[in-house]
Formats: C-alpha cells, sequence, structure tokens
C-alpha cells in the first residue's frame, strides 16, 4: 500500500482542520481503517492544488492517483479498497449517498453557514481571512456579521430541516443504521465544521441529532472529538 | 406463494386507486414482481382494516400474515421474497431508505400536500368527503380551498425542497442510480397519488424531475401511467 496524503483546509492553528468536507473524508479514511498524511492548507493557496486539477480540497493522493472532491473521494475509497469496511453497504446504498450528499450539502452546509459564517475570519491568516470575507460577503450581498445577526431565532429553521434525520434516529442509532456509514460523515463533516471554527450551539441538548454527533465525536478512538473546538 | 391481498384505498371510483403510501406499495409489488389482489377501502372504513392492528391503508396481506405501513410493508417483501430483485439493493441501501422515507413523508407528501388537498373531497363519497374535509381542515386550521389559494405561487418551495433530488438527476437516471429501487417509489408515490386526484401542475416541463416522473409512470408496462389520473 502505498502512503496517502490529503490537503486539508486549516486556518492560523494548522492542527485545527476544518471544512465540511475535508471531515467527510477524514471519517471515511478512519471507516477504511487508513492514514493519511496531512498537508496544510489554506484558501488562497490554489497552486498548490492546480496540479491535481482542483481549486479546493479536500484533494487525496494515494501513490500515482489523485483525487478532488469528498464525494468521488468516498468512491474512490470504496473501489480501490473493497476488502476493507464498505463505506456505503452496497449498489443501493452507494446510490441513495449521491442524494443524501446533495441533502447534506443544501439541508446541512447550506443551512448550518449563514449561522456561524461570521466566526470562521478570526481562524483565518489575514490574506485567507480578508478573501474569505470579499468573496461570502458577495455571495450574501451583505456583511457576515449581518448574516449571522439573529441566529438564536434562524437556528431553530436549520434544526426543523433536519427533521427527516431526528426522525431516523428514533429508530437506528446512525444513518447506516447500528454502525456508521459515509451518509453519516456527510452530515458529520459540516458539524464537525461548526465546532472547530463557532462557539454557536446548533443543537439543543435534547435533540436526538445531538446524541449522534458525540457518538461520532466519540467514533475511532475519538479522531473528532479529540481534534481543537468549541464545547457542543 | 400464496395469494396477497392489499387494501388500498380509492374514491367514488374504486378503479382509481389514490394515497401516496399505497402507490409506493404498489411499485413495491411491482418491482418484485408480485401482484396482490385490490380490496378497495375509504377513509371511513376504520373496521375493514382494525383486524390487521391498522387504521390505515396500505394493508398487505400474505396467507396468515398481515404487515401495515407502507415502510413496513417494504421491508417485509424485501425479507420474504429474498430471490426476486432487491428494492434496497443492500443493507445500506436499507439503512438509508429508513431516511429517504421520512424524507419523503415530510418534503414531498407534506410539500404538496397543501398543494393539492381542496381537489380530493371531489373524489370521495361523501362520507369520506365530509371526514376528510373535517379532519383536514381541524389541521390547517383554515377551509381546504384557502390552503390551497395561491398554490402557482407557493408551489415554488415545494420545487425548491427538491433540489437535493433534482441535483442527483444530473448524473443518475433513479434514486437506485441507473434502475429505480424503493428510494424511487417513496417518491413516486406522492406524485401519483397527486396526479390521480389533482389537475395542479407541480412540476415545471423542462424538470428533471418530471422527466424522472415520465420514466417511472412508463416503468412496468406502464402500470402508474395507465391508472386514471390527470395529464402531468
Amino acid at each position: 500500500m502505498t502512503a496517502l496524503k490529503l490537503f486539508e483546509l486549516v486556518g492560523t492553528d494548522q492542527a485545527r482542520p476544518f471544512s465540511p468536507f475535508c471531515w467527510r473524508t477524514r471519517m471515511a479514511l478512519a471507516h477504511k481503517g487508513l492514514t493519511a498524511e496531512s498537508i496544510p492548507w489554506c484558501f488562497t493557496e490554489k497552486a498548490a492544488v492546480a496540479p491535481y486539477n482542483s481549486e479546493k480540497v479536500p484533494v487525496l493522493i494515494d501513490g500515482e492517483t489523485s483525487v478532488a472532491d469528498s464525494w468521488a473521494i468516498a468512491n474512490y475509497l470504496e473501489d480501490a479498497y473493497p476488502d476493507r469496511p464498505s463505506l456505503f453497504g452496497g449498489a443501493g446504498g452507494r446510490a441513495l449517498g449521491r442524494m443524501m450528499n446533495w441533502w447534506g450539502d443544501i439541508a446541512v452546509v447550506g443551512g448550518m453557514f449563514p449561522l456561524i459564517v461570521a466566526d470562521i475570519p478570526a481562524h483565518l491568516k489575514p490574506v485567507d481571512a480578508a478573501y474569505f470575507r470579499q468573496t461570502r460577503e458577495a455571495r450574501f450581498g451583505k456583511p457576515l456579521e449581518q448574516v449571522t445577526a439573529g441566529r438564536e431565532k434562524s437556528v431553530e429553521g436549520f434544526r426543523r430541516a433536519l427533521d427527516p434525520m431526528r426522525l431516523t434516529l428514533k429508530t437506528q442509532n446512525y444513518l447506516g443504521r447500528d454502525t456508521p456509514n459515509y451518509a453519516d460523515y456527510i452530515v458529520f463533516g459540516p458539524f464537525q465544521w461548526a465546532r472547530v471554527v463557532s462557539p454557536f450551539q446548533l443543537l439543543a441538548a435534547d435533540d436526538p441529532v445531538h446524541a449522534w454527533r458525540e457518538r461520532l465525536l466519540d467514533a475511532f478512538d475519538g479522531m473528532a472529538g479529540k481534534s481543537p473546538g468549541y464545547p457542543v
């Protein structure tokens, strides 16, 4: 087996990786029992990943192969390491994983972004903070602090959007049922991102989704939980 | 093999079954290559399904066994007929199907109900129409006609809620990928329900979800498409 390398988004603290998408990949690697050397990467370092036909991270390097995009990486790992624990639990799980990934991007990443975005620049180097603020304020059409204003109230819509998952967790511990699978990591990645960069409480303490997040923070010998972050 | 029987919701026209949940089961049976004798059932006929520990349909009867609830029926069919085409495509697909079923109930059934509810009583016998109107108006807190008022505008929110599915259909023909599986029927059931009882156009003609619905109307020798309904 060749040594794996993973370009991961970091801010001022190189030991504090964030990005919902990089955390999906981190969890997927752990699920497969694989470790990858981390290559810290910042928003403005486009040149570092350009050779891999990407402008963003995660980018996984596996010997001569490079794969960009967390969904593509999950599929690559499933195919390249078929004898290790499955990320999808069969063809049906992989097919439905495609939709879960979009749901995760829209309802989870998209839902929490306006709740935490103003907390992110403080974790970035000045050049990246400026880039981040400029590009994201253009997207929202207003200052980041105005985006997060009133989040104690607007968090309710985000929580409601998790209802399909919340109801699922009434009868099973994970989206993958008895053990987590890639669908869980699709949703957990964004929660870990938020935990790393923002003190804002996205979930009520008595929410079944909160308990599910605790289980994933503890998974793989507490890998995600040990990574620096705010208390949740 | 014993003869299967399925309690199905109908209105004045016994050959015009509706109910999003019954259509999920109908499609699941066809997927398994099974046929069931239809037992037409109306909203107020609680006594007919009480012996099967249910107040609602679908209820499937398979010899000595009876199963109520479309999700339970899908799981029963998968386990009882393992040699026939799989509804879930493995354990991962079944696990994620649980969440898809909740998403289908909330975003799809729940999203289209306020758009079509006022069209339903006209398809019911007087006693059922009165029961339906009374119970549903209590739920909405206003007359059904007020619920659907302005639906040309409010349909936009429903369509947006389908984004995770719409984006998925950009790279695969079905939620099950190359062929439909139970996840597709979870969403198709509600669309067929709407098509049977309401002339309202839930989808734009150029929507990938529209094209997907066409494929499922054509599936199984056009089973759903041949069932009476409004043009879509």
